[in-house]
């Protein structure tokens, strides 16, 4: 097996992921919510009928785009019309499927209308840039972790050919998602991340150490939508494994 | 005296920006030192004579500064030729003097031959895109947090401006930059760089638990270049302050 898809390997990724996602849940909680950046037309943009957030995510991917950000497995792009890369394309033989399974739109409404509002505590504080930059520095670390689970899920299903080949030909969702969940894991990863957000959101000197985010939400937008997101894309993956 | 420059509020903006110089160094260790995208030409982009860093540096600083991110008194740009900003400028007074003081060449001088040598472990990873994305992040934060040093300038000038008035007229470069100079501050301020940087860096319940970078790196990147650096900025500043 490739070394990309050894599980041990693929758990590593996944707790260094752990950190990057933290990290920039906590840089973009110092922030308010700024809900304008996040409307149409919000924040007005010559020619340009999305949001103030959308127009430098939409920038940031042209550009990432270019140096071949998405050819690579695990890079799933939010929006669309991206150039093609002008860098001689990697000769690199992928360790999963190609598929065009990407939920990064279902991750974008969640990110804005659940995430956001639960770790920034004031409304407005003209910080437009700073909280959009950050925004696509988090959606990045958030969306790469769950798409992961294309990795996770041709692991898996390598490990036990015979009985994945038999759910996937029966579509048999039910059976397919309870193979894909460790409650163990879970609990553990849970924790984990719980104990993490404390450890880095702490002001370790400080008199009276207030946390920079609270170490329950992370907990819970890992177990909300982190974790079942990453098992939905295991899931769709499987579906389409044996195509 | 307005907000930015009381010296308590400075003295937490620095801090909280601590973190974010942390994390974005921890971030970057975790690739190779790569160098090759600091090479000119060293992948080679069409059209493009520069790095692959310095490309995806100024496309970057192209998007932010149509949203006028280099509008703002704490932001620097460190390439040129950047697009004047099509959002409506902001009404808002500088709390400082506009200058053209930007030592960012001599900050991406130290970051590629000093601080990448001493934080990146590995040679070359191939991981050329995550390096180059991180090395902005890490450097529009240091940048950021040196040029932050004309708040700090200006603040202490208003609070003594006979003092600095009469150093500035006779050009007394070292009476000036012993002003600048509270070794106690300082000291305290290593103390606890290293220790945010031994927080931030560690898995917290890893059996053997490796630093994700060693702090006295960190620590060491402060003192001989972020501190050095902010006080220059603040000579800079106050040289120029009366004219």
């Amino acid at each position: 097996m490739r070394d990309e898809l050894i599980l041990e390997n693929i758990r590593s990724n996944l707790i260094r992921q752990e950190e990057t996602i933290i990290f920039s849940l906590i840089e973009r909680a110092q922030f308010a919510k700024n809900s304008k950046i996040y409307e149409k037309r919000g924040i007005p943009i010559k020619d340009y009928d999305d949001s103030f957030m959308m127009f430098l995510l939409n920038g940031t991917e042209k550009l990432h785009s270019l140096v071949r950000r998405y050819t690579a497995p695990d890079e799933h792009p939010f929006t669309s019309g991206l150039p093609e890369p002008f860098l001689t394309p990697m000769i690199y033989e992928w360790p999963i499927r190609k598929t065009n399974i990407n939920i990064n739109d279902k991750i974008m409404k969640i990110y804005i209308n659940e995430i956001i509002q639960v770790i920034c505590e004031k409304e407005d504080d003209g910080n437009y840039g700073s909280s959009a930059v950050n925004d696509i520095y988090a959606l990045q670390a958030i969306s790469k972790r769950i798409h992961y689970g294309k990795f996770v899920a041709e692991s898996k299903f390598l490990l036990n050919q015979e009985f994945y080949s038999k759910l996937i030909k029966e579509k048999n969702k039910e059976e397919l998602m309870n193979s894909l969940t460790d409650v163990t894991v879970e609990k553990k990863l849970l924790e984990r991340v719980q104990l993490k957000a404390e450890t880095y959101g702490q002001e370790p000197n400080a008199k009276n150490p207030v946390l920079k985010i609270k170490s329950e939400v992370i907990k819970e937008i890992y177990m909300k939508y982190i974790i079942p997101f990453t098992k939905e894309v295991e899931l769709l993956y499987l579906l389409e494994r044996l195509n």
